[in-house]
C-alpha cells in the first residue's frame, strides 16, 4: 500500500504553484509556474533516487534501475502543466502518483526486474500550443523534433524560445529513453464512476479527437445605419456553426462531443457589425466512422451557413487523432490489480486525450482512472477525494510489480 | 461655393493620422493618432483666424466673430476620432467642412451677423469610452463631466487619464461655449442617396440607441469528456442570444436593427467549453415604441435561452438614446439650401447616432448627409465622391449663412 498521507501531500504541495482564487491552478505548459513545478519534480526524483534526463522538448525521465537492465522500462507518469482554468488533479495525480509508487518501492526495499522510469509529458494539455499530448506524439513519431519546436502560441513564442525561457530544453533527443510499456494513472474527468460508485476505471479505451482552426471573413459595417439584410455578420455566422456543431454532436450522441472552445472578433467595437473572427473546433467520437461523419456534416453545414450570409469560413483541420484501443494484456493487469486490492471497478471510455493513447501507438499501453467530483474537469473546481486517489496509485503500483516482475 | 480641391486636400492630409494598410484610419480617441489630427486642427483654425479653447472632455471649439456679439453662435462641426476599422470620412468631412467654410468666408471676406463656431467633439465613436457622442452628451447636460472623467476603456484607463495623456484636458468647463443652434455634415452611412441617386439627404430625424452590457456565466468543462447534455455552455448560449437578437430586429424590422459588436471568452482554450463571456449589444429604432419593443423582447429571449440552458445572463443597460426629430425650421433651412444649389434631394432618417442629436435635446439642430459608396461606413473600405463632399459643404455653408445672417 502507497502512503496516502504522503501522496496528498505532494499534490497539495505542487498546487502551490500557479494557484488560483478559486482554489485551482494555472500552470500553463513552459510558464514560469510550469518550471517552477518541473524544479520540484526534478528534485524529488532525485530525493527518492531516480535519474534524471530531460528531452529537446522538455519532458522529464526519471530512471529507477531494475535487477535485469536488458529488459525495456515500465514507464508511468502523465503531465504537471494545466489549462488556463484548471484543477489540482488533471495529469498532477499520474505524475506525483508515480512518484508515490518509486517512494513505496523504495520504502518497502523492493527491487523490480525491469527498470521503472517515471515521466512527466511537457504540454499535455494543448491550450498554449496545439496539439494536445505535443511531447508524447513527437516521442512516438507522429511529428519530427524541429516541427514541434517552431509551433507558435497566441504571443507567437514558439516551443523552442518557451523552453529556453525556463532552461528546459534538454539535452537528450527525443526518445533517447526506450520504454517498454506505459500506464497512466488519471482522473476519469466525466461523471460515469461517481454515478455508478466505482472507485476504479479500466480505461480500455480513448476517444479520437479532431482539432480545426477556424476564420471567418464577412465584412464590417455600421450597428446602426446598416440594414439587417444587408449584413455579413461574422458573429452570427459563428453562431450558426456553434449551434451547428451543437446539433451535429447531439445526432451522432451519445457516442460523440463538439465545442468550440475559442473566438476571437478582430477589432471589436460595440458599433461595428463583426467582420472577422478566428475560432478553433474540437470534436470527438471513440469510434472512427463517427469521427468521419462529423467531419463530413461540420463541413457540410458550415458551408451551407457561409454560402447563405454571403461570407467566407476557412477551416483547417490541424489535427486528427484516431480512437484509441489499449492493449489487452495491460487492460487485464489493471483490472487484476483493481480485483486484488479489493477496489470495485468497471471497463471505461476515456473522454480526454491522454499520452497513454499516443504511446500505446508504438508500445502496450493503459490507464488507471478514478473518480473525480461531478465528473468536472478544466475547471478550477475539479476536486478528487484522498481515499480514491490513493485507490489509483496502489493500482498504478501493483499493475506495475505485476508487469516488471519483482 | 466652398473650395474643392482644398477641402479634398484637407481631408487626405489628415487621414494619415492613423492611416491603415487597408486605406482606412484607426484613429481611436484620445489616442497618440487623435492627438496628432487635434494638434493639425487646431494649427489650421488658429490660421483661418479662429479663437481656439478645448474643455475639460477635450473638445475643440473654434470661434469666428460675428458682427453682433450679443447673438449666440451657429455651431458647425462634427468629430476626427474613427472606429478601429474605420473610414476616412465618418465625422472628418462635418468637421473639414466646417473649416472649409471659414476658410471659404474668410477668403470671400464675408462677415456673418452672428457668430459661427466649428467644434471637434471628443470621443464620438464610443468605440474605445461609452457611451458614444459622450463630450456632446456631457455639454447639454446627460452626465456631469466627473462622470464621463471616470469612464473606464477595456485597459482600465480613464477618460481622465487619456486626455491627461495627450495634453487635452482643456482649461474651459464643459458647457462654457454657449451655442445658438448646431449644423452637422456628414456622409449618410447608409445606402439610401446612393440608391436614389440623390446628392443632398435633409435629415429629419434619427434612430434612438440602447446599449447593453452582458455577461453569461456557464460552466467551464473538459471538451472531450462532459457529455453533449451536461455542457452549460457559455458561447452556445451567447450563439443562441446573437440569432435571438437577429431575428428580434428583423421581426420588428425595417424600423430596426440589433447587433452584437464585442464578445470575449474568459481564459479561452481549445479543449475547454466556455464557461464565461463579456459581450455588448446595439438595439437601435427610429420609433420609441419599437425600441421599447425591442428591449422586451430581447429580455425576455435571452431569460428563456438562460433558463433552458442553465447559465446565468445578467444584462445591463449602460445607455439609452431616445429617438431624434430635428428642429422643422433648419430642417427647412438645409432643405432651402441644397434646391437653391441645384442638387438633388430627399428626408432622410439617421441610421447612426450623431453629436447633433444630443445638442437637439437643447438647442435648434439638424444635419446635412452625403452619400457614401455602397452604404459603407465603419470599415476601411468607407468612401465618397470629392463632388459629394463639396456638395454637402456647400449646403452645410449656405444653411449656415441663412441662420447667421449676412
Ligand atoms: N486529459 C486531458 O485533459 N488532456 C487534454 C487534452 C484533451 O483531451 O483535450
Ligand atoms: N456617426 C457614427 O458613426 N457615430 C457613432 C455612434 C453610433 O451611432 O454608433
Amino acid at each position: 500500500q502507497i502512503d496516502s498521507a504522503r501522496l496528498w501531500g505532494s499534490i497539495h504541495e505542487t498546487a502551490q504553484f500557479g494557484a488560483t482564487a478559486k482554489g485551482g491552478v494555472r500552470r500553463l505548459t513552459l510558464s514560469h509556474e510550469d518550471k517552477q513545478v518541473r524544479d520540484w519534480f526534478r528534485k524529488a526524483c532525485e530525493d527518492a533516487g531516480l535519474e534524471v534526463h530531460v528531452d529537446a522538448l522538455g519532458s522529464q525521465f526519471g530512471l529507477r534501475k531494475g535487477r535485469d537492465m536488458s529488459k525495456l522500462p515500465v514507464g508511468i507518469g502523465s503531465h504537471l502543466d494545466t489549462q488556463p482554468t484548471g484543477g489540482k488533479y488533471d495529469g498532477i495525480l499520474g505524475t506525483l502518483g508515480a512518484l508515490e509508487v518509486i517512494r513505496t518501492l523504495n520504502d518497502a526495499g523492493i527491487e523490480t526486474e525491469a527498470p521503472i522510469c517515471v515521466v512527466n509529458w511537457t504540454n499535455e494539455e494543448g491550450s498554449r500550443f496545439a496539439p494536445a499530448m505535443m511531447a508524447s506524439a513527437a516521442y512516438v513519431g507522429d511529428f519530427t523534433t524541429d516541427d514541434i519546436l517552431s509551433r507558435k502560441d497566441a504571443e507567437g513564442t514558439t516551443v523552442g524560445q518557451a523552453l529556453d525561457s525556463i532552461g528546459y530544453r534538454g539535452e537528450k533527443p527525443v526518445g533517447f529513453q526506450k520504454l517498454g510499456c506505459f500506464v497512466e494513472l488519471h482522473i476519469e474527468q466525466g461523471p460515469i464512476l461517481e454515478a455508478e460508485g466505482k472507485t476504479i476505471g479500466v480505461v480500455d479505451s480513448g476517444q479520437g479527437v479532431l482539432w480545426y482552426d477556424g476564420k471567418i471573413s464577412g465584412f464590417e459595417s455600421h450597428a446602426g445605419s446598416t440594414p439587417m439584410p444587408l449584413r455579413r455578420d461574422a458573429l452570427a455566422t459563428l453562431s450558426e456553426i456553434v449551434l451547428a456543431m451543437e446539433s451535429i454532436a447531439k445526432k451522432h450522441g451519445p457516442n460523440a462531443v463538439g465545442t468550440i472552445g475559442e473566438a476571437v472578433i478582430a477589432n471589436p467595437s460595440r458599433n461595428v457589425i463583426p467582420g472577422e473572427i478566428a475560432f478553433t473546433m474540437d470534436c470527438r467520437s471513440a469510434d472512427g466512422a463517427i469521427m468521419d461523419a462529423l467531419d463530413r456534416d461540420l463541413r457540410e453545414a458550415i458551408a451551407e451557413i457561409a454560402a447563405r450570409r454571403k461570407v467566407e469560413v476557412k477551416i483547417d483541420l490541424v489535427w486528427r487523432k484516431p480512437p484509441t484501443h489499449f492493449d489487452p494484456k495491460l487492460i487485464a493487469a489493471v483490472e487484476n490489480a483493481a480485483k486484488t486490492l479489493g477496489y470495485t471497478s468497471r471497463r471505461i471510455t476515456s473522454g480526454a486525450g491522454h499520452d497513454a493513447c499516443n504511446l500505446n501507438t508504438i508500445m502496450p499501453a493503459a490507464m488507471v482512472f478514478v473518480p473525480c467530483k461531478d465528473g468536472i474537469s478544466h475547471n478550477e473546481l475539479e476536486d478528487a477525494t484522498q481515499g480514491d486517489c490513493a485507490a489509483g496509485t496502489n493500482v498504478l503500483m501493483h499493475t506495475v510489480l505485476a508487469i516488471a516482475g519483482v
